[in-house]
């Protein structure tokens, strides 16, 4: 089938080649004239010819997207499917697909997992939208998934694929974390362990054998005791929606929100909780405290808007 | 090689099956007369001839694994090979290395993951010992892990392959903390997804594909919304001793130690938190509480005793 391919960027570009690859024909756009087939969205539009048109955006959440499928709304024609693959929350993506609906144009999002290796492994597809609108696409995602029906699902109606790459990525968190510590532990041990050895020894055979694991053990070939890595964990939204929903519905998620929170103490250079900790011990118990030099209070830590990536990072 | 087997339960009798099947000559002993070959230790190390004799010790962490050790001890001479493949605490392990010593006798600690699939997968193999007595024991660890020289590791000196599986269970732990929440968040939702696909699409292509993930697509076949599972988690006190290594070396495990007290909080059907809680919202607002009949105050839960699994439960 032909694609527009709306941001070429890492995912982008790569989902652009695999689609080629499997013999689909793909007009790219971006921002960015590097790579790019047309230099607009009309011209994309355009260039895809007689409808029904499949337009897969794949640029960044928040303002990126909304613009894009605003702009595409005035486009369109009824019976086109626009495809949001980015990492899009999934209140916005229900509302988008409402916004489409009001010009007959379908909706698709397609929750995307598989990073940079994707491109030959395929991308797993977390797919919400109507049963029509997702048939139109299927072709596309069928190209885009490790292939063999696997790695693909319609998992409900609009919002639903963004919902379920939200929690994937929560429990993404939680798994990160889970080994992280294990990884400190290891290390922290006096008895010497060969820590790259015992985390190979888990990826045959064991209970936790996982492509994080995987991951971990190629970074530690790559860097030695990862000594050359600044500590510090950014987040990229998903984990703050996931804890944000399971407030909103009452679910408790003490893994996640830890592995998110333990993010965030990793980004605070600014130190005030356990600033407050050492003022209170010295407080009641005269314990030390070590003394800075007084300084301008600093912001905290930017707050998320929601709806938006505060990294600007894309999907991975 | 000749390769006593001590314990032939689900673990060990498996273990006995796969040396054989490598072309090993098994003998085994258990306390229970079923599939046993000897009736008793000291039959058992008569019966593997002239030494030097390999004697696995597959039986449950605590008592029996401490009684195993010490009648062997009397038994054993030097040049011998103990190995211990339970689930002992590395502290254990390190002492009865040393106790064993005085005897000549050497010392492996395998650390043992895989479960009921490692009959056929191969086990992982987490090895703790000196390089002499790890050479000596190599034969029967390379026939029972996975093979190619994969999820078999010597990791440090005796204790260090205790420690890494401990580690290993407490990921274990966390891992598993992640997708029980990222599964509810998903039944929680009010889009109607459908949880078993959504799942599945994560299997391939997907950053968090795992073994774990594997097992609980397979659970939910098995049992779909998982409704005649009792919400009750048991733990096997490594989670536990990975939690109290953590607190000892000062080691943030928040993710670990967070998915470890989520059990207890399932085990806990006195619920003593929560009654405070709700008698200290009445207190300060007069908020309802439910009111039960008054009743004996019970027992807390029941403490582990150091070097116990406080469940009875081998290693996985």
């Amino acid at each position: 089938m032909k694609v527009g391919m709306i941001g070429l960027g890492r995912m982008g570009g790569n989902m652009a080649e695999r689609l080629r690859r499997a013999g689909h024909e793909v007009v790219g756009y971006a921002h960015s004239p590097v790579r790019r087939d047309v230099d607009s969205l009309p011209a994309l539009v355009e260039a895809l010819g007689a409808g029904p048109r499949v337009l897969w955006s794949m640029v960044p959440a928040g303002e990126a997207t909304e613009s894009t499928v605003t702009e595409l709304a005035g486009l369109l024609a009824a019976g086109d499917i626009v495809v949001d693959g980015g990492n899009s929350n999934y209140r916005d993506s229900i509302r988008r697909s409402e916004l489409l609906a009001e010009r007959g144009v379908g909706w698709v999002d397609a929750g995307t997992s598989g990073g940079v290796w994707g491109l030959d492994n395929g991308y797993a597809l977390m797919v919400g939208g109507t049963d029509e609108h997702v048939a139109a696409a299927w072709p596309a995602l069928e190209a885009l998934s490790p292939g063999g029906g696997e790695g693909l699902a319609h998992v409900g109606p609009p919002g639903a694929g963004h919902f379920t790459k939200m929690v994937h990525n929560g429990v993404e968190y939680g798994m990160m974390q889970a080994f992280a510590e294990g990884y400190a532990l290891l290390e922290a041990s006096e008895l010497g362990i060969d820590v790259p050895a015992g985390l190979r020894s888990w990826q045959h055979g064991s209970v936790v054998r996982s492509w994080l694991l995987d991951l971990l053990v190629k970074a530690l070939e790559e860097s030695p005791g990862l000594t050359d890595i600044a500590p510090r964990a950014a987040d990229s939204g998903e984990g703050r929606w996931t804890v944000e929903e399971a407030v909103r519905l009452g679910v408790a998620v003490p893994a996640i929100s830890a592995s998110l929170f333990a993010r965030f103490v990793s980004q605070d250079d600014d130190g005030a909780p356990m600033r407050a900790i050492a003022a209170l011990r010295n407080q009641f118990g005269g314990h030390a405290m070590v003394r800075l030099e007084a300084q301008e209070p600093k912001d905290p830590i930017d707050p998320v808007h929601p709806g938006q990536a505060p990294t600007g990072e894309g999907p991975k």
